[in-house]
């Protein structure tokens, strides 16, 4: 098959996941043409995962694709985004058609579960890799930053922290070949959830947010730098799933969970969330009271 | 050096070149925000090159970023679309920042010489690639699009077509350090003008536009495709460079020249667009009377 006739299929494959109420001109000319709901602002970030060195090439075509999304859409979901679109650059090493297809199916499911609109791409030949640039909308000036952190507030996480590295840890994952084989850890690591709707609920409340992507520790201190604040976590507050080690729960990354803050005690907080610590004046991270550098945490542990 | 210090160093050698009027929120966030302006509907692409496969990862750095924003503005241009901003996801062999320097310094140069602001990227490891999402602006239902050739309408290009393929033909690009080593040809291929100015011009006028980027025959190829007609093109017309070859000129990619078409003869062609066909009713398209297959050029030649 040529260039052309993969992404033809590509496109047949995902059907209405490249099509949407805003969505002018889609895959298939130089550029899509995207509507921008009045009043919104963009949010726009582009992410890139290759083969062996982000996701193990060997692993199932559909849970590679799958992730590949839900990774880039957490951007999305750490600004308070509404989801938009995205458009995905392939480098493929080679021209299988069944492989092709299968991550596309996997993309396509995402995207449908996400509601965000495939409406453009690039094929190349090369090694494997796959760039996905993804864009939402917030109302203007109501972007959720990692730079309004606050001594006093209190921080919090989404969902459980630490499975994927876990997952990654015990090791196997790219004999997973779609979500059949998947048990509660190589679940986190293939398939996240972009928390879109923590994200929007959150727009109006946190002071600041980030998704978790290198873990926690690093994470939080990109909050603690832009925020010229410092943090203090309790270790036992850590949320994790039976076989996630505290470490990794601190330091492991791939999870996609939010970490925000919130001034004051929050009135109601969605399920799922949990009190991890507090935003304080005194520089640094600490943890139980000891200090940890959060750039530095592969030292520390 | 680690991730965070070499996007502060990317940073830093970008300066101003990563904000705007119409950035809000740059680099260092989870995403970036952009505002939209009023009327205006987005122009959204992603293009990627491989190292070795879409330019050579011997030349000089400061080439290989330059000809990358260039690129993939060119998409912009084909669509009529004012300047916007970019993303860039960088996938590094090494973390050599010297050679990342060079790179953000010929990124920097074409960024602003069109005016685009690179608000957002991401740094993995892996074999050299370069994914650019491009994003610019045109008034609601204003975008060029390919389809819209009708029988009777002029073919234009702009510029001259082949010499980057040339150059290609020649060898020698890698040896290439910086603009001082290029010449009449070599400077076609590293420094393509993304053309924006000539897209923006003929957004009221033109019928369809493309950019020349896999060669005349196959990118007007898409034209014909997409707008359901036909072309006869005069080789004669087609304008070339000394050195340049018709079948380099009519089949060579890299040139990022705008192919266009327009109804009824024009009142006055910017300087540098020379009309080189016409669409007809007839499926098909014809060089000198004699049918060539748009789409299979290679085996023509």
């Amino acid at each position: 098959v040529n260039e052309f006739e993969l992404i033809d299929a590509i496109v047949t494959t995902l059907g209405p996941a490249t099509t949407g109420p805003l969505v002018r001109v889609g895959p298939g000319d130089d550029a899509a043409v995207v509507r921008v709901p009045t009043g919104m602002e963009l949010i726009s970030s582009i992410d890139a995962l290759v083969g062996d060195v982000h996701f193990p090439a060997a692993a199932g075509p559909a849970l590679i694709g799958y992730r590949a999304i839900m990774v880039s859409a957490s951007d999305l979901a750490a600004m308070g985004a509404e989801q938009g679109f995205a458009l995905v650059a392939l480098n493929l090493p080679g021209d299988d058609p069944i492989w092709v297809r299968e991550l596309t199916c996997g993309m396509r499911r995402a995207l449908e579960q996400l509601g965000i609109a495939l409406v453009g791409g690039n094929i190349a030949r090369g090694p494997l890799a796959i760039s996905v640039s993804v864009h939402g909308f917030v109302p203007a000036g109501q972007a959720l930053l990692r730079s309004g952190a606050r001594p006093g507030d209190r921080i919090y996480v989404t969902g459980t922290l630490g499975a994927a590295a876990a997952a990654l840890a015990r090791g196997g994952l790219a004999e997973c070949r779609d979500e059949a084989d998947l048990d509660a850890l190589s679940r986190r690591y293939f398939m996240p959830d972009a928390r879109l709707p923590e994200g929007l609920a959150l727009r109006d409340r946190a002071s600041a947010a980030i998704d978790v992507s290198d873990g926690l520790l690093q994470d939080l201190g990109h909050i603690l730098k832009a925020s010229g604040v410092g943090a203090d976590l309790a270790s036992a507050s850590v949320p994790r799933m039976p076989g996630v080690s505290l470490a990794q729960a601190l330091a492991g990354g791939d999870d996609y969970e939010l970490c925000f803050t919130l001034a004051g005690p929050p009135p109601a907080l969605p399920a799922g969330v949990t009190w991890v610590g507090e935003i304080v004046a005194t520089p640094g991270l600490r943890v139980d009271g000891r200090p940890v550098e959060a750039a530095g945490y592969r030292h520390f542990f």
